[in-house]
């Protein structure tokens, strides 16, 4: 009973994202969901990420938190449109939140949303939000084995950012192990190797996310 | 609808919780709850903690894993009784996972019973495994805000670690504002700053889950 329980609450949500889904392609609008273990850096990536794309495209941001508003206080000097939803407890963010939120943004002149997800490697992975696609966000400080410990996030992600690269040396990360258990799991995705807190690695970042963007939007006006 | 649903999930939860507490309670055991995010430590926290107390107390592991063995794995060489519960994409254990590995320990011998959860901050707070109390584990890495942001399990559990103390020279963690927040969240609990990895301060840890054991199987045979 409870299997089919759950299985309403994710077709529900599989349905309410495919609306999301067809809405921004629609409005030729990137969603970008990302997800990491609590303080892996999705907010630090996000500070240096806005930094870096302001100028160049129009964006937004969605936080997702449980309680509090601390992440969105910490960007909110970039100047971009930015809503904040708390779950009160819940440990992912769902599509009907999402798509509750979406007219508070000016779809229209917007470029990419990016979504910042409640820090957790495994609820938000069994939820599309109607993301373009899913970026998971890892330390070295949480070790080498996360790919193949929490396999879905990484084998449902389009890219995975492996932040805080300039504390590997005081870990005891192993780049061969993580890369061997990576491929084993999904063999496909571009790894950015990174710190956003010391400003290594990001170019390339900026680079690729770039791209993704450009190719949604190429026919916009 | 669906808070109904969840209610009915949590209540079966409590009463098995309850009769497995019951049950421990009547055999002396102590079990605690170790909770965190994924990679804050709990594995390496065990592998201290049993080389340490595994002379002194009978001790027991239940391994809470989405996928795979590994942190079982790590610890096979401590030579104590150790079940892995696979929870096959599940972000919590819960009370029912619990009950039925039980018989699998030799409970009219054992003193302790330490559970390591699934690798989450929030999921595995909400559900009750019938432990005499939850511990808490989190990393200096994972920045100074996690009280705050994800205060069920702060306000929950009896005891916190704070753990990659070593490593807190190179991040921006502020030991004051974990505190503030801390004691907003749950000021009657002792924070145990250590590092697991270099064995620092270690013996304040031991002492105390010393004291919590002794004072469970005090009249024991």
């Amino acid at each position: 009973m409870e299997i089919k329980i759950r299985k309403n609450v994710l077709d529900r949500n599989q349905n309410k994202a495919n609306e999301v889904r067809k809405l921004l392609r629609a409005k030729q609008v990137l969603m970008v969901n990302i997800i990491s273990s609590p303080g892996a850096g999705k907010t630090s990536l996000l500070e240096r990420t806005l930094e870096n794309l302001k100028g160049k495209f129009r964006i937004g941001v969605i936080e997702g938190d449980i309680t509090t508003d601390r992440d969105a206080q910490r960007l909110k000097i970039h100047d971009v449109p930015i809503i904040v939803i708390n779950t009160e407890g819940g440990c992912h963010l769902d599509s009907h939140s999402i798509s509750k939120v979406l007219p508070e943004f000016d779809l229209d002149h917007l470029d990419v949303l990016f979504v910042e997800n409640v820090g957790n490697l495994v609820c938000p992975s069994h939820f599309d939000l109607g993301e373009t696609f899913k970026l998971a966000v890892v330390s070295t400080t949480e070790g080498d084995d996360k790919p193949i410990k929490y396999p879905m996030l990484f084998r449902e992600s389009k890219a995975v950012l492996l932040n805080k690269i300039d504390l590997i040396e005081y870990t005891n990360f192993s780049k061969a192990a993580f890369n061997a258990d990576m491929s084993k799991v999904n063999g496909n995705v571009p790894v950015f190797e990174v710190s956003c807190t010391r400003n290594i690695g990001m170019e390339k970042w900026y680079n690729w996310i770039s791209e993704q963007i450009k190719y949604v939007i190429q026919n916009k006006l």
